[in-house]
């Protein structure tokens, strides 16, 4: 019976490792640096050599270890291959699961987006708890998610399943997103979009404003959103007539249990709930009117709490 | 090892019963009539008595039967229970499999929602043949549809996953859809919001058009494009506009390998297809763009079929 496992969570500047038990507790965390030089070629030796040297310090035997679960920001298909990450600067379509057991002497390894293994993390240890049909939602610069069904991962054809942040949802959009389409969920749901907001209300009129006194983001906006101001309001609302609406899609095709959303946007509080609340249940189907929309609890713990579940059954 | 299994289609005014072999092939077929009088309360002793019938007149032994599968048209959870079924006439929540197999002396039952159960015939036996990510699409009077993940349907929390007809994608439309929301992919991608576009096509000037001298239909404006009619044409590419949005948006959520379009609206042939792939591809996100769209295969054996591959492992 296996004791432990390893949770990875991989980004663009450092690495989240962490040893939980199998039930999921969290034993010891720590990070690296993410070395993305030479095509990011160093980024899986340093992290064998990472849990190597923790299954040392801590004398843990092999056989009590599940395996080591791999987050990664890049699309992951089913069986751990990754089609190019552009953050960690590899450019290769390789089986990442297989290489990184090869540095761990043939470990049990998987790997996954670093978006549907947060989901994971949150379905299992975090709001997500308890529910087996759930979608996560990532309000950040940008626009993510993941898509649990049954307790487990839906990774789609290619690993981009879950990946709501550029569902179109103003086709006559003017602007273009990112991706190069418009009208993405992203440029109105998320801390970038919230700007824009804040910015088009600010240059409407001359009207009085908490957020002509501060710094414009979208932390100020949720603040002033507490202190009443008529504003920073206006533009809750459109952040939330969006939102909203998106989750209704969401829930139309796939009839989720419960929303969990996560990300920098969601840390300003059950502040932001009722505006999202109000357009879900103004335009969702009936039949799948039910599902909860409630606030991540692991924060940045869920990427790494998620890829340790990958290797435990 | 069991060689048989029974499929069955309930709808409003037939039932569709068919028998199988465990590997797919109808080998019989036949209808029965749909007493939903006096609450449907015949329904199930009707089927079973069918079954029965078939079961001797075959002289199949019990221990040949891998079981029968049931689709219903209503909300199926993953157990079987079914809440309400207005075209039967049902209107209490209860077991419908554990019912029918009491009144099939024990016989292993399962049920699910008709559009699902014909997701899973075409996934089995017809245009999916071959995927295990699938969203099927039924382009009917409304609009419906079926979700297929690692070959399996998802009914989602209360049996409406896959339910596509109800997401709003044009959230300021002034008619209300029969669901009492406005602006649902079913006012403009179904045989009605056909009928719609061709009256208000019509209506907008004299241009001399086919679809002056013929019934107003879905199938007519289709048969009038292949003749290059101006105005059918501008019909189609409304249609297609957000049809190709709506499956767009819901490639961006899933990420399926393959959409596969049902009902009579995809029986006008592959003259449909251009029009729905030229918005797909304009409007989809890049890592969901490989996905096909195809039109179904199994035409009205798509229910039966999938039925009773519910019961076949």
């Amino acid at each position: 019976m296996s004791k432990y496992a390893f949770g990875i969570d991989v980004g663009g500047t450092s690495v989240k490792l962490g040893l939980l038990s199998t039930d999921g507790k969290i034993l010891d965390k720590w990070e690296i640096e993410t070395r993305t030089e030479d095509g990011g070629k160093n980024v899986l030796p340093d992290i064998a050599a990472s849990v190597k040297e923790k299954i040392k310090e801590k004398g843990i035997e092999p056989s009590e270890i599940a395996g080591a679960g791999i987050g990664l920001p890049g699309p992951v298909d089913e069986n751990g291959v990754i089609n190019k990450a552009v953050n960690l600067h590899w450019d290769r379509v390789f089986n990442v699961a297989e290489e990184l057991s090869g540095l761990l002497s043939g470990m049990k390894v998987k790997a996954g987006n670093d978006a549907n293994v947060a989901a994971l993390g949150e379905v299992w240890q975090g709001a997500g708890k308890g529910y087996k049909e759930m979608v996560m939602v990532t309000l950040g610069t940008g626009v993510g998610g993941g898509l649990i069904h049954d307790g487990k991962i839906i990774a789609g054809a290619t690993g981009a399943g879950g990946e709501i942040g550029h569902i179109v949802v103003k086709p006559d959009e003017a602007e273009a997103c990112n991706c190069g389409n418009r009208g993405c969920l992203e440029q109105y749901a998320s801390a970038t979009g919230i700007v824009r907001f804040i910015r088009e209300e600010l240059e409407a009129s001359d009207e009085d404003s908490i957020l002509r006194h501060t710094e414009i983001s979208a932390k100020e906006m949720w603040t002033a959103v507490e202190k009443n101001d008529a504003l920073a309001i206006r533009v809750a609302e459109k952040f939330g007539f969006y939102l909203g609406c998106g989750l209704s899609i969401i829930a139309g095709v796939l009839n989720p249990e419960v929303f969990v959303l996560g990300g920098g946007v969601s840390r300003s509080g059950d502040v932001i709930l009722p505006f999202i609340e109000k357009n879900f249940k103004a335009h969702v189907f009936h039949a799948c009117s039910g599902a909860k929309i409630v606030r991540a609890t692991l924060g940045n713990d869920a990427g790494l709490v998620g890829a340790a579940k990958m290797v435990i059954d």
